[in-house]
């Protein structure tokens, strides 16, 4: 990460921060316009980060060890003499190259971006997708969703697969409140479900004594499309054996 | 985009900037500590969006016409109680909810994240993969990166593909928010449906009069994950305005 020109010292700090949340450590800065820059506030937590960036007063010598140096760029700013990609397809080049060596990522001043000087040390650009009529992002921003996208795991183009890739956090809730829907409760606790319902909507009024066959039908399908959990199910199960209870003690 | 209980207003302004940035023009703003937010300098080019911001007193309010409530969290926070999705899986359930109706992406306070309260509205969170060692972000590089999954391309598999692939973007503004096709119940109905059943509860005994907090917060998942349509929503509501008369009137 190479920042080029930057003003604003805050911005410096947050885009430490975005780095450390990411975890890509190495800092540095090409000419920052605050001497100060490493007391930052905005820095949270990436303090260390910070205390170790290395300062440059040339592009050239940022970028001397990589093997590949991209430039960063509001779309549409300028005639561009480089190739220009969305920062979706850049994030696989770079991820590629990184297997052989360093990679510079660029970024200019908040004002002004990178100067033509800048961009002819880089070997191409990228672009974040922001809409055309406001193209131009807050630094610390634009360098959090750039880091993003590197870190990023590739979703499948599989149907449902979100379900399954979530093991890491449902945490413990005990079963009886789980949010885990990882399996269904049985038609025969969905059925007891219905009855006590229908009970519940007899003693209530809401059905007639002997409501039709088809109202009945209805509010089966009703209960089955709910879909429960097993954890769930038992919880209606309880409360409806409640309410029914009252309101035939009443 | 929903903000609850921010802090500082220069995040307001800095959420609003990469909204603008990204074509999700909807902001909304629950309690916000500093009342002069829509000043916020930092809303470069998003003064607009700043200034039809909508406030609210509750979270309730705020995510009332929506069909998807997605909370916020840093990693491994606290014990959550609710299914936990990496951002590019959270992402690609949002679009597809989209279809249906509008969605709500709740971020919490700059200190505290959101509360227990704040998330019993929530279908399910999301984190951004952040590293375990620092994994707070930002509020509005947060709000960036998220924003950018969101309108983000998916990239093939094949080689070669990045040439090709730099059309300029254009999220659809308001594409958050989504077009109605409505095939979920909103966020206010199951809210409704959600109050008369605590009610029935209530009534019948099978909760104390002044039930603790996170009782409360547990039946709202409950019926959160029961995923009713309108129309079926429909009927639950009069089902149970039925049964909590009838234990009343009992």
């Amino acid at each position: 990460m190479v920042l080029v020109a930057t003003r604003n010292p805050l911005n410096v700090g947050a885009a430490a921060r975005a780095m450390s949340n990411f975890g890509m450590l190495r800092l540095r800065v090409v000419k920052p316009f605050e001497a100060a820059f490493r007391e930052a506030r905005s820095a949270v937590g990436a303090a260390p980060l910070l205390a170790e960036a290395e300062e440059y007063d040339t592009v050239a010598g940022a970028v001397a060890d990589c093997v590949l140096v991209v430039g960063t760029t509001a779309a549409a700013r300028r005639e561009l003499q480089h190739p220009l990609h969305r920062l979706e397809h850049a994030a696989r080049a770079i991820r590629k190259q990184l297997a052989s060596g360093n990679v510079a990522l660029l970024f200019g001043s908040e004002k002004r971006g990178l100067s033509n000087e800048d961009l002819s040390h880089c070997h191409w650009l990228l672009r974040i997708p922001t809409r055309q009529a406001h193209g131009s992002m807050n630094l610390g921003q634009a360098v959090a969703v750039c880091l993003y996208e590197l870190v990023r795991q590739p979703t499948s183009g599989k149907a449902g697969r979100m379900r399954g890739a979530n093991k890491p956090t449902s945490a413990k809730s005990g079963q009886m409140w789980g949010a885990n829907r990882a399996t269904k409760a049985t038609v025969g606790e969905i059925e007891r479900i219905t009855a006590l319902l229908l009970e519940a909507l007899g003693e209530s009024g809401y059905l007639k004594p002997r409501a039709a066959a088809a109202t009945r039908e209805k509010i089966r399908r009703l209960v089955r499309r709910l879909e429960l959990s097993p954890g769930d199910a038992e919880v209606w199960l309880g409360m409806l054996r409640q309410i029914l209870w009252k309101l035939r003690s009443g």
